[in-house]
């Protein structure tokens, strides 16, 4: 097949969700797919799916089967790019050292790549997102928990053993030095993953500080400090501090001038806003900018398509 | 010339001290030289002093200049390595954008190659140290103040500015929030820097908590926390902890294996055992393995000499 000719097909495994997307080799996306995975653990119905997914996908767009050049899929825990293994993802999905790439390659009959799904996230930044042509860049997805995905030099950096990035565990002023129990949340993702700001809610709520709810989602929270309300703002200032910290703290270790936030919390305008804030006080020297995700909940999906064309190129040239 | 015959000079620039070595192309070291560098804050004055241990350390070996193939110098401050400019060291030299190599170049006729001297430090324990054959880890520097240098595929990191691994501006739990001002030390370095560790010592210091004076280096109040003085173990806990969690967050970030404790405070017993104690307890998933620099104060010059045999070859197959 000529290197231009052909499409590919994108996936996110997400444990509320499996989204697909059917790409040409420009990138350009023709169709979306998507399917609930919520109470699904099983990695072979997992794949069974995204086969659902890649000839409905193709079906749909009256294209065969033999047109598929590649397919690229994100999945949300530790993945070893190289042996095409996801080591281990979080208690929800439970994976342990599945061969997705193997089960995936045999299942679809074409060459597959698998990766971290922050870092096809950041791939897709990279590519055409708020980081587009920068060399070195941090991702932050900031969702349930935190998670980071580091470029540097232009590539994706993962790591001796595939965990580079797992900030959701570093610890800055403020966060809880207790020892980490395996299973449970890191410190960082306890104070401003999704779960933390809602604790961090409901620890400071009572009926006489506040008239909103005691159960309210971060974002819920940050809606209403944008428009002022007393504790809804302290806990978005404490949220922003904390990020900060973090932010500031991989920008000294990685000398890294550009971090994008993503992710359903990170996404959020007033945290984006706080944060920044207590950056442009902190450090004349360190002043790395800060930008909200392009892409946002695409991000993941659209990464996995430049993954899938990049893996569709290489086998071609190789072969 | 062939490429193993011939020498190279390896050279440490600090404040208080200037250090050589001469060494053959196998990088053993044939002698070594030394001078002070008190009040020293002319770079010209700095570069005179090079050529002259130079040129001394050849006579005292009955060697014509001719053999002389190439010079590296290790530099207390932000170096941008590919422009061979010292961009920034600490106050008590006050060097900014320092055209280093060209002005050693023009003066002693040979290939010269610059470098941050905790980056020469972490070359020498990957090449000859404790992180001999180790693809990635940090080498940390700690003394009057702290610095990472970091070995990544291994390969120095230096960072988007060449300021990669200023870890003591790091922000950990017990460190201070405060905005950082111009010259002045880092959060990090406050706390477990030599001068920090002495500061923690006299702030608790009082005549009846102790029978220890109050004024202590950091390596002395180690030393008596080691014969169990009660006092100077506080401030040896506190210290390990608060580097343990710096570590414990370049380990996070970097998922990084191994780390090489090195300088004058960071070479104590007490604190790597202490450091180490606290590692172990945290986190079972994150145990990066903890050494200390089996070079110490010469890993800097030793670096310096590999990073001279890696300039003197690659300008022999360039040319």
């Amino acid at each position: 097949m000529a290197p231009e000719t052909g499409y590919v097909v994108g996936a996110d495994i997400g444990g509320t969700s499996l989204r697909l997307a059917l790409a040409g080799m420009d990138g350009n996306v023709l169709a979306k797919w998507k399917v609930s995975t919520a109470g699904i653990r099983d990695p072979q119905v997992v794949v069974r799916l995204i086969h659902e997914g890649v000839e409905d996908l193709l079906k749909q767009n009256f294209l065969p089967l033999s047109v598929l050049r590649a397919v690229a899929a994100g999945a949300p825990g530790v993945t070893d790019v190289d042996a095409g293994i996801v080591i281990a993802t979080s208690y929800l999905m439970g994976w342990r050292n599945v061969p997705l790439r193997a089960l995936l390659e045999a299942r679809l009959g074409v060459p597959v790549a698998i990766e971290n799904d922050v870092n096809t996230a950041a791939i897709a930044e990279g590519k055409i997102g708020a980081a587009k042509g920068i060399r070195d860049f941090v991702f932050l997805a900031v969702g349930t928990g935190i998670g980071a995905g580091i470029v540097l030099n232009g590539r994706l950096f993962h790591g001796m053993n595939w965990s580079a990035g797992e900030i959701g565990y570093m610890l800055v002023p403020g966060t809880s030095v207790s020892p980490v129990k395996t299973g449970e949340p890191g410190a960082l993702e306890s104070l401003v993953g999704g779960e933390g700001i809602k604790a961090q809610w409901q620890s400071l709520w009572s009926a006489n500080r506040t008239k909103l709810p005691k159960d309210l989602v971060a974002t819920q929270i940050f809606d209403h400090a944008l428009t002022g309300e007393p504790l809804a703002r302290t806990v978005l200032r404490k949220s922003a501090e904390t990020l900060a910290y973090a932010i500031y703290n991989l920008a000294v270790v990685l000398n890294c001038p550009l971090f994008v936030l993503g992710g359903t919390v990170g996404m959020h305008p007033a945290l984006w806003e706080a944060t920044q804030e207590v950056l442009a006080h902190r450090d004349k020297r360190v002043q790395p900018k800060l930008l909200r995700s392009t892409l946002g909940p695409d991000a993941q999906v659209n990464g996995a398509i430049h993954l899938a064309i990049d893996t569709a190129v290489s086998r071609a040239l190789s072969s």
